[in-house]
């Protein structure tokens, strides 16, 4: 097997060819689509899982809102149609005939979610309204790249209505804050939780707060995103609710998504060299045991000893005994480092004289002797001891490419020199905003939910600062 | 609450009431699409549930393949282009640009997936491929339907590579079982397996398997098709592996799918003039409690009883405990009748002085006081019960349906004046199938599985008969 291109030596390279060698996607004949293959789309399903269990728990429910947008709802929210229509596909010809209003395929459902809630909200008992759908989406790429940018991708939108401008604000915070839990505990990602600017949010938002990740080249990815819409859609849909005075008021409302874009990042924060690295709770397959013997009569003694630590680990880990004839053991062993199964369990025949087999761990390459009636209490520590190291290490690595900057010259030298993430007070306008972005490639990430206030002048401008922002370049 | 129109009076006014009433799903503001509401959506989650755990355990994994079909793939497969390419919707323009070349919403993947198969097979180490994709389709329809025809549908994909025309024919016949066993066992449908006529097939079959369901109205409903599709798509593809003898030889290909309109097919098989009736294996709430009280005395005592017999409950039913204010116990019966509750526990002062609760069963009506500490054995008990009455109950009517005929005559004379199923022998031509259809409207169904050899001459034409069909009006 060929070797992969190395994270040093061009991490864009490496990074497109793990993905397609560790068979997560491929790029689709369709100009900028993707297919996301087996292995990806088992990470995704896992991430599907938590997330939708997260949602239900805060009271969500799921429902499925149609493909189309018809051209005239688009238009409705002034800044959603200039930020959104650019970028979508229309549909013009169904059924053989051409239609007689265009539809856009949905970049994101606000629009034609409101329709709907204009129907079905009347009094302040159908409020709050809490409703999640997991669909595809569309919006037209230059330059697309394996999950992190391309024309069509998966996701789940959140689209609550609430009564209050204060309850509107507190979910889009939960569902923030669910997204960090989900980041950290799932993904074992650090994220940073924090409001983007004016020059950052989302077409038709008021606030749009976002979790921001590190990747191992220093840049910043955005990994999910909740946005406080206050009364914008509600105005333009005209929806309102009768409040306990009688009068009708219009409602208050979020919406908030995360994509396969996270299976990007996934891949970004911890691979390595040799392939994959997956936290555990994100595995599809958690270990893979591979026997060793070279004789016919080893292979019995051998394989009748590895499916019996097989069948004795705990039933909901996902195990898989690779007994397949036609591969070596050094070749198995790449095979499942490069597709990231996060603990390998190798057995031969001094292990099984012996009674016990050997652990090797995807994460930091240790190997251990484990005596064969330990494993099953012994595999679940260890997965979530490698669960726990990998967030560990991310973060270390996060915290020490975290850097305080007080000028512009010294952002822009260091930025050059060192990359990572850049702390600084702030006080410019969003014109300057994209004078930094035209002039450094960084953006400002957000203005962290923990960052503090500022302490000293903008590092732009040396005049008076109103925030503290982060500054990265980013995916 | 109005009532429903009732089923005897005009079936299709009270299925199309039902489903919006229920809050199953509504018409969509774009023309011939709906909104899956959360109550029907959970309808379908819960058959997803099922159904990938059943294509999980017979070796499938999923995938996700794009959306968007170039006009050149679709052309590939003769007979697939002209049974598909006028239900298109057609992409002309994306990112502000009119397209080179068009693109079709998927109308269902064949194209585009085996385009990926020609890349990813190429060994028969690489067979069998064994993929599944869930996902939305889109054909335009003229007449729509909630759930059993719209334009745009969700549903799953099977699409599998085989090295032999055995494995395929195989294959088609495992997913057909598959859908069988979902259909009685989870939707307590009765469904007959059979094969469709040339005229019913699949663009782009060799063969199409079918399941049939039969509707209160006595008509059929197609609940699932598997297809096995020769080397149709691996010839027009090009897709070939290298056999022992080093030979390249052309792979065999299944498709099969089932859609939302299996939660169309459900409503129509149970539900009756109060509202749905749903069987408890898929139904989103197994258990609704509700407290019958007068004083404010009475309502602590009544809650706290019931409180206690919800939490005595086993954990893997879904039970709530309807506590609201503001509704009398009546109008909670009716709304949960409505939504399908398969089992209502109610508890007034009385019951909590003798120690006991009353069931009441939403598919019989019956209802019986069971001691309350009785409540959490009987109750997964009357569940059962209810599941397998339901599925008892549709068996035994369509069996009363289903009547043999032996001249087309006695068929059109009791297709009109009784309905329901005909089975017949049958030796006609594609044309004279087609002119069953527009005489009457009826369709011959598909030549089921268990129907035995013909008994006599065909009943249209007195030839030769070469196969039992069954016949109906369908949906």
């Amino acid at each position: 097997m060929a070797k992969l291109t190395k994270r040093e030596e061009d991490y864009a390279q490496w990074y497109v060819e793990l993905v397609q060698r560790a068979e997560l996607a491929d790029y689709a004949p369709v100009r900028g689509c993707m297919v996301i293959r087996p292995h990806g789309y088992a990470i995704w399903e896992n991430m599907q899982r938590a997330l939708d269990g997260m949602f239900k728990a805060t009271g969500h429910q799921n429902a499925y809102f149609p493909l189309f947008i018809p051209e005239s709802f688009i238009k409705k929210e002034a800044e959603h149609v200039e930020g959104f229509a650019p970028h979508c596909a229309v549909v013009t010809h169904g059924g053989g005939k051409e239609l007689e209003e265009p539809l856009y395929i949905r970049p994101t459902s606000e629009t034609i979610i409101w329709a709907m809630y204009k129907q079905w909200i009347q009094s302040h008992r159908d409020l709050p309204l809490l409703i999640n759908q997991w669909a595809n989406v569309v919006r037209w790429e230059m330059r697309p790249r394996l999950f992190l940018r391309t024309c069509e991708f998966l996701w789940q939108e959140g689209h609550t209505a609430h009564a209050t401008a204060a309850e509107a604000e507190e979910e889009a915070l939960r569902m923030l804050e669910v997204y960090r839990r989900f980041a950290e505990d799932f993904m074992a990602l650090p994220v940073i939780r924090g409001l983007k600017t004016d020059a950052e949010k989302f077409a038709g938002a008021v606030r749009t707060y976002c979790i921001e990740a590190m990747t191992q080249d220093k840049r910043a990815i955005q990994a999910g995103t909740s946005h406080n819409l206050g009364q914008n859609f509600a105005k333009a849909f005209d929806v309102t609710y009768q409040d306990d005075a009688g009068q009708r008021q219009h409602v208050w409302a979020t919406s908030w998504g995360v994509s396969t874009r996270l299976v990007g990042a996934l891949v970004m924060a911890h691979s390595d060299d040799q392939g994959l690295v997956l936290p555990p709770k994100l595995a599809p397959i958690h270990v893979v045991i591979v026997p060793i013997y070279k004789t016919d009569e080893e292979r019995a003694v051998v394989l009748a000893f590895a499916n019996g630590i097989r069948d004795a680990l705990p039933k909901d880990l996902i195990v898989r005994l690779d007994d397949r004839e036609q591969y070596k053991p050094g070749w198995k062993f790449n095979e499942w480092e490069l597709k990231g199964v996060p603990l390998r369990i190798e057995v031969g025949p001094r292990d099984v004289a012996q009674g016990q087999v050997v652990f090797a761990r995807r994460d930091t390459g240790e190997k251990r002797t484990v005596a064969a009636d330990q494993a099953p209490a012994e595999v679940p520590e260890t997965l979530a001891a490698i669960q726990k190291g990998l967030f560990d290490k991310a973060l270390a690595f996060r915290q020490a490419n975290t850097r305080e900057v007080k000028t512009y010259a010294e952002f822009r030298e260091r930025l050059e020199a060192e990359g990572g993430f850049f702390l600084a007070d702030w006080g410019g306008t969003t014109e300057q905003e994209l004078q930094i972005q035209e002039e450094t490639k960084a953006t400002i990430r957000c203005i962290p939910r923990e960052g503090g206030d500022p302490q000293g002048p903008c590092f732009l401008t040396g005049g008076a600062a109103h925030a503290r922002v982060i500054l990265a370049k980013a995916y």
